[in-house]
């Protein structure tokens, strides 16, 4: 009999088929790649960084040239962004309809100045790095009053959205709390309301004490397939000591989440041959960073299975692995290589 | 300059990209096809009706057995149903979660007996048919007082989460009302508290006086692309006359949906070259049938686009096609066929 489950947070139900689990090998397995592959013209390798915006930050060799090679993360704004930088929100009404000018930031977090390298096999070092950057764009855009949100998040592969294989990552700041993440914040008040306790700090709890959709655990951080997963081997990243914004971050909990982030993604290229992803960065919004009330945490969905009309019409999702069983998928992978530069996958020489 | 827009019922913003508005032969283009398309061992075929579960009903001619051809609609439980019909719901926590039994009902619409038919060149006769077997399953189905609410969807290709080729259409109950639709039924309650009228039928009426974005009208239908699109094409058919359950509909209002159902397809599939689609129909919750307090229609959903890590991390859509040029477009398409029987598509013998 398959299982309707609630999430405690979005208080959203999802279906977890019991009967027929699907195991890694069922999905496919076909390999991520990007729409656009040309190494030759990627605007995200060095020695092409005139074909990107001038940079906004980059982590580079001090006294050297912005725009020009040498950096290891570059940060640009997106050449065609979603949301302009300019101007105002003028809001209006047109009869019963409101609407405003798109005015927000899209940028382009390149990760690295290797094309075919992989989140998932670079140094712990350079995935703090990357890390390091997010928070400073996080605290240089929040400075401005227009925005009330900024999302990073990472497409991997065509099927997640991902338009260039080079490694990178997205921010945009949005001049409203967008409807997923109020949601996801109101959720958090009304259990505290109710309970007087963080309703992620209440998971983690039992998620510790149940053990069996743990993934990993570090000195800081839990990775975990939460109970209500919405995809196959959804996967969340919550740090154990409660912090509402990310950008409160330490340098010790920087390195462990850098940790944690690599071998997860490591973990889930070696069980499912590398699969299209999203993930996405949950934070307090840009003037409630203070306020305690929400437990920022980053969430993982592979692209393994399709939202169709049911899924569209309900907002319920049918999980075709229930989390115990991809955890277990998850925990059984080997990591055990020393260091992990220059590795290459089993099979794939 | 991109556009901010809200969904006047479920007060989603949406984000227009103005600048380049991409035209129908800017998504590629690729045909929809199914991830299955076995014609010699298809379930849903005349001959094959041991395939499925026992039909639960169909219009054959009268005398004719079940479970044996002669029929043109057939309905028969899904062979891998995401809910399960018999149990019962088993509300339990296991400590901060919470979960039930799996139960419901799910259910395909064998379309017609002709695989190789398309909703979008069916007699408007034989998708009127459709829709009756449709209003048939509400009927039977609402009267379990397990179930809360029914969504019927359709999923036409691959990419749109369709396994099987031959045209079907599919139905699940549930056993609580979908946070998707309680969202809807919200936000016309708290319009209609606030207004004192039905915020569908403001739509309506705005969308008449200002036109640019109609594709269609006919007596008792109009087919929009909304003003706060979330996909390219999407596109809405919305009784003109106020009704709560779609269960209600008369026969006239029942043929004038089947032309605008039928007429609506067609022009997605000329001007988008049989692009994957889904369509839900939205109407009451089973309990809220006679309060009149919903406006019940139908939402199609071309998919040209990936919903990506921005999308699933904060709810707003990125609209790559203004709606007023998607209705332009959907306008122009000549739907000049003297019968849509055995039509074939320009370009396609």
């Amino acid at each position: 009999m398959p299982q309707l489950r609630k999430d405690p947070v979005t208080r959203d139900w999802v279906i977890i088929a019991t009967d027929r689990a699907k195991r890694p090998s069922d999905f496919g397995g076909e390999k991520a790649t990007a729409a656009n592959d040309d190494r030759l013209r990627c605007p995200f390798c060095p020695g092409n960084e005139e074909m990107t915006p001038p940079e906004v930050m980059a982590f580079r060799p001090q006294g050297s040239e912005p725009d020009r090679g040498g950096w290891w993360v570059r940060v640009v704004p997106n050449k065609f962004p979603a949301l302009a930088i300019e101007g105002n929100l003028d809001k209006s009404g047109i009869g019963i309809y409101d609407t405003m000018n798109g005015v927000g930031a899209h940028e382009v977090i390149i990760e690295t100045p290797d094309h075919q390298a992989s989140l998932a096999t670079m140094t712990y070092r350079q995935v703090e790095d990357i890390l390091w950057a997010y928070r400073a764009r996080y605290l240089d855009l929040k400075k401005d009053p227009r925005f009330k949100y900024i999302l990073i998040f990472r497409n991997h592969g065509r099927v997640a959205g991902a338009s260039l294989a080079h490694p990178h990552s997205q921010l945009i700041a949005t001049p409203m709390v967008p409807g997923e993440v109020a949601d996801e914040i109101e959720g958090s008040h009304l259990y505290e309301q109710y309970r007087d306790r963080c309703v992620y700090c209440d998971i983690l709890r039992q998620e510790l004490s149940q053990g069996e959709r743990i993934v990993a655990e570090n000195a800081h951080f839990l990775a975990f397939e939460p109970f209500a997963s919405r995809f196959p081997f959804e996967t969340w990243l919550v740090p154990k000591i409660h912090a509402s914004a990310f950008t409160a971050i330490s340098n010790p909990e920087q390195a462990s989440f850098a940790e944690m982030l690599r071998d997860t993604l490591r973990r889930i290229q070696l069980c499912l041959n590398d699969p299209p992803y999203n993930y996405t960065l949950h934070t307090s919004p840009c003037d409630e960073d203070d306020r305690g009330r929400f437990h920022w945490h980053l969430e993982i969905f592979p692209r393994l299975t399709i939202a169709a009309g049911f899924e569209m019409g309900t907002g319920i999702y049918i999980n075709v692995t229930p989390p115990e069983q991809a955890a277990a998928f998850l925990r059984e992978v080997s990591l055990d290589v020393e260091s992990p530069v220059g590795v290459t996958l089993a099979g794939h020489p």
